[in-house]
């Protein structure tokens, strides 16, 4: 029997409420009863996306989401700028050209932000671009694009800002209509705290205006449809009910807790790993920390991923590991949704022992000093 | 506290086993001990699927999963054959107008099951017919088509055969392999006796060689990124984890009771309740009646809708009303999934409460004592 810690950028732990909720009987999604649950899950959902737009549910994971995006708000041979700073923008990329929308990339090095001023630059060089495609938290680099300037940037242009919040949304602060977003994208098994199978997207009036023109083939992600039903409290297809059932308690753990305090707590844990990291003598990958997760680089010539394996077998914690061109040289310690203090102090100190075990040089202790010394800034 | 009877094909109700199954922690969808349990659950899919064709996993509910077997085995311009003798027939239609297939639609009287022999005839006119979709059951009209010999029909011509299993795998034999059916499509919520939120595919061979050919636009659809990851006993998305741990309960329940019993389960549940409707003296939809649910006509001048009103008001009931044409008009009354002798008998019992209340000529008892008899015939 061991307590199991997981520490990735999703799927996270889930509250116990959340799991139990999920156990409730399956009721008829065709029914009054039911109807009242997605009007309060509906209304929960505007309340953590920031936004008065409507917000729909797929049941689908975030990429159906991100997919979802692409299909409705644009033609064959739109022109989109694509931020890939990482794996998730890349996969904006591919989603493009999986459907004929022609890709302006704008590369980022891995690690760092987009600079919101190229992204002004290539809307006034290009001003037919019809979408803007980034992340609020770039999972792979575990980087904050700064989408409150960015939307300054395209608000003036005829193009959409479409926002993969898939992993950022609850952790990092998006004001989705103070900084005109519109289209943001979200999946369940995140901040929200609940199993992987939901994802969202809210959609601004800006937005519907591209989903009139879209011609792209769509029918299980179409927006139109979504939009309809969610007008009469409903879905277009059979609604995730048991997912429901525990996105209704998520969402009451969130307004109880208030939506600030969660993102707030989230930067705290965030600050107290990447000092922790720090203090071990240990670089950190993102130049734009989120407080999603914390990428942390490996010492010179030790695997990352023969770390990730100590942690699992003798701590029984799960971090993730880099991605494509990063695997075997980071770490990546999410602190997100369901944790708090002590699962980052427990992560950090088994980080310790393990990179001492591996012949790392540094002092037991030292990084949950650090990141003692980072909480008691909060808790003054 | 009224005890909930859920007699709608689709979401059923759920054994305890299931439901407490997914309220287990979730687990990393990247590591050993979830790969272990996608192992088990794909190998199960394959047995009640009755093939050796690789099954896939969606994300999605089933109208996803239709979307997937259009998308990934044909291309624009393309012919298909498209069964339509209900609303899930004609979802086949609209799904290939969407994507620019060229529907030709064979359609059958809403109540009757397709002459196997009109799609051999459609062939046979037709050799560039690309694939031939039709349904297992066709929920909307409780009709089950004749697989086996449409597969026969098929099988010598170059189409595939997709055949719409969503509400009747489990219920209705359906015998992949040995019926030459190509694709399978088919959902949790149904016999599966899962929540919504999960859609399967099994391909076979000949599939595999149309998906090389077809050039239509996917992505988070895509047959051949689902196979290359389950090659590896991986998914392309994060699994629906704790949908996945219901599976695999209600996988080791199906084995244990053996599908072919789950299957006789089925007919004596709907043959019970076929010869209770006539016992009440009402008529019967469908002329080659499912396993999966009872199409009822209601007695002339009687709203259908409001007899479902009663039986959800007065007996804490739900069973599915006439969808299209047929709304008002006719009840559906499942018997699917978690469902037994048991369920039936308070569902004909409070069904003639409701009929003699409403006004309709019934002796009280009359249709559980068909049902009763019904049941006798197998117990002896």
């Amino acid at each position: 029997m061991r307590k199991y810690l997981l520490m990735a950028p999703g799927p996270t732990s889930l509250p116990p409420q959340v799991l139990l909720a999920m156990a409730k009987p399956v009721i008829h999604h065709r029914t009054d009863e039911f109807k009242a649950i997605l009007k309060e899950v509906n209304e929960g959902l505007q309340h953590i996306f920031q936004t008065s737009n409507p917000v729909i549910t797929f049941s689908a994971s975030g990429t159906g989401a991100m997919e979802a995006a692409v299909v409705n708000t644009l033609s064959r041979g739109d022109r989109a700028l694509v931020v890939r700073g990482g794996k998730f923008g890349e996969r904006w990329g591919e989603l493009c050209e999986a459907y004929g929308v022609e890709v302006m990339p704008l590369d980022v090095e891995w690690g760092r932000a987009v600079d919101p001023a190229a992204v002004a630059s290539a809307l006034k060089k290009n001003p037919d671009i019809k979408a803007v495609f980034t992340t609020l938290c770039e999972t792979s680099t575990c980087v904050h694009n700064d989408i409150e300037a960015i939307g300054k940037a395209v608000a003036s242009y005829p193009a959409i800002l479409v926002v993969d919040a898939i992993s950022g949304l609850c952790a990092d602060d998006l004001k989705t209509d103070a900084w005109s977003v519109d289209v943001v994208v979200a999946g369940s098994q995140k901040g929200l705290m609940l199993p992987p199978g939901l994802s969202f997207a809210s959609i601004s009036a800006k937005a519907r205006e591209a989903v009139k023109k879209s011609n792209l083939p769509k029918f299980y992600l179409s927006y139109d449809k979504a939009l309809k039903s969610l007008a009469k409290t409903d879905t277009p297809f059979t609604s995730a009910v048991s997912l429901i059932y525990g996105l209704r308690e998520s969402l009451a753990l969130i307004r109880q807790e208030g939506l600030e305090n969660v993102v707030k707590r989230h930067a705290r844990l965030a600050r107290a790993t990447r000092e922790a990291a720090l203090a071990l003598g240990l670089e950190l990958l993102s130049k734009a920390p989120s407080n999603v997760a914390t990428a942390i680089i490996m010492p010179a010539g030790m695997d990352a991923d023969a770390v990730r394996k100590k942690l699992t077998r003798d701590f029984s914690i799960t971090v993730a590991g880099g991605q494509d061109k990063l695997k075997g040289r980071i770490i990546r310690v999410a602190h997100l949704g369901y944790c708090e203090e002590a699962d980052v102090i427990t992560a950090i100190s088994a980080l310790e022992m393990v990179l001492r075990q591996l012949g790392h040089a540094c002092e037991p202790g030292a990084g949950v000093a650090a990141a003692e010394k980072a909480f008691a800034h909060y808790h003054d």
